[in-house]
């Protein structure tokens, strides 16, 4: 199977210019001096999340005949609002499926960049997605399983690779494994002698399961919504697998409690609000099983509910 | 009275360079139409707030001979924090002089950089801050009333030109005037066209009256003292008050519950973590009183209590 190349992620870097945020490297200086760590933090992305980067390589790299037609999307979360911002910003029409027990403030909130939601009953979602591109003639916008989402989310590589050149770890977390699979492919090409660690909850640490056998393997949904981290609930394609199997060194997983300190402190010390699915590379190098030397974490996200943030803060 | 020069702030970003953040433009995409807004985040430099470009321009900018001897300031807040992590660079000795009353964490946080942290009664920090400099040999580094901090400051406003120049509004907290005369410099020299707006708390108001009056106004310290926005209870000095008659086109003073209410959207928004003092250009925005066009607001600092910002964003 072809996988994405250090070309592919250069191509994206050129055509998500000007839509993304070139996030900086942050230095952390309340981190261990033998393991000095840098965060990535992709919470300052519009909306919130690094899903802009694939979404707007896949959008921009549509024939602009096919892209006026439209895209289509399923995600209850911060994919559904990149692609309804990145379809904005191109002025076409996005059809965004989500469950029916989708928390409003994120119905409302890809709303808000002008998408048509369409609520579905769980387990609904690909047909009813199938039904919307056969009516509306458009495309459908995978949250990870394409070569343009992952060469998009491998930009973010590209850019620690130009801001600290001599990175010795890069901690990343793993859900469908599209982050991972642009970072890791990026980070393997400009700085080969950087290990780059995939970050899963325990609560659903399929990939570190999977990378062991050698094969994919299947969590239910049911053991994988058991997670705070509502973003690394998924599970690798075929695609992303084959990518992960090449660029990981390895994968730690972390607990419930971790996570939470590790969102407490990024708000305490880094000023960063973080979701959970955001803050697990930060629970991961707090661990203390990576090697020494120069570590950048990617900080993938900060949507959390208020109320989340508040009782975590205090907690 | 020589005013701080465009020249000066060039050559304090060459002298500051790698020892702070570049911070990036963020933009603002749930902000109004007409009024587009960006973000400066300077709570993301390593001791969360922007004090840090002053303190590496006014230590960098000694002769060494002098800089050995090692430097002293007095200061409850984040100018604390930024020279002892300046001196700690410079590896030089630091005496902070900070009043007995100061939080515990703010006492351990200036120590943790290796500073000498001498507790003072009210009142008494000057005469401390005086024998401590005929006793070491060392030099004072204070936290606005100085070309050198000014000036350091000032790169702030720099970036925001080199990003966006064509901004028209840039909103900056003023206390003792450092950052705003800084970045005001900085603006009128390069945006010429652009408004620079200096934003207060109502509780501490003194420099909206002192430009109005055309004169400086000293309000009493406890009056100051009422405002929850801790970082903005300074007067300007003779220098800085000169700048700021220079360089502001006005200011706009901004109640408690709208500092507080900035704060909350800076987190759920923005996923920034601001101190109510760096919350206030945003309390201004949102009253509506700037003029449209492409505005900019600094977030200058975000070291907040966790409890506090807890109970903030569940207010």
């Amino acid at each position: 199977m072809p996988l994405v190349t250090i070309d592919d992620i250069r191509s994206a870097a050129t055509r998500i210019r000007a839509f993304v945020v070139r996030t900086p490297l942050i230095p952390a200086l309340w981190a261990d001096g033998d393991r000095p760590l840098w965060i990535k933090p992709e919470n300052l992305q519009s909306i919130g999340a690094f899903k802009v980067r694939g979404a707007f390589n896949a959008i921009g790299n549509l024939d602009e005949s096919v892209r006026t037609r439209g895209v289509v999307a399923y995600s209850s979360g911060n994919h559904a609002q990149a692609v309804a911002y990145a379809a904005a910003v191109f002025a076409i029409p996005a059809h965004i499926v989500m469950p029916r027990e989708t928390p409003a403030i994120k119905v409302d909130a890809t709303r808000a960049h002008g998408a048509e939601v369409v609520l579905c009953e769980a387990g609904q979602r690909e047909r009813v997605a199938a039904d919307l591109l056969e009516q509306t003639g458009g495309v459908l916008v995978p949250p990870f399983d394409h070569p343009d989402i992952i060469a998009g989310q491998g930009t973010i590589g590209l850019e620690i690779a130009e801001d600290l050149p001599t990175v010795d770890n890069v901690l990343v977390p793993v859900s469908g494994g599209g982050l991972a699979s642009g970072i890791g492919t990026a980070i393997k090409a400009l700085c080969p002698q950087a290990r780059v660690i995939g970050v899963e909850p325990e609560l659903a640490a399929d990939t570190a399961e999977a990378l062991a056998a050698g094969h994919r393997v299947d969590w239910s949904i049911e053991d994988r919504n058991r997670t705070i981290a509502d973003g690394l609930r998924s599970q690798p394609s075929e695609l992303t697998f084959a990518h992960l199997q090449q660029v990981l060194d390895g994968v730690i997983t972390v607990s419930e409690n971790e996570i939470r300190a590790a969102v407490r402190e990024l708000a305490r010390r880094a000023h960063l609000v973080s979701e959970p699915s955001g803050a697990v590379a930060l629970a991961a190098y707090r661990r203390g099983e990576t090697p020494p030397g120069r570590t950048v974490m990617v900080l993938s996200g900060g949507n959390i509910e208020p109320a989340m943030l508040g009782e975590i803060l205090v907690g």
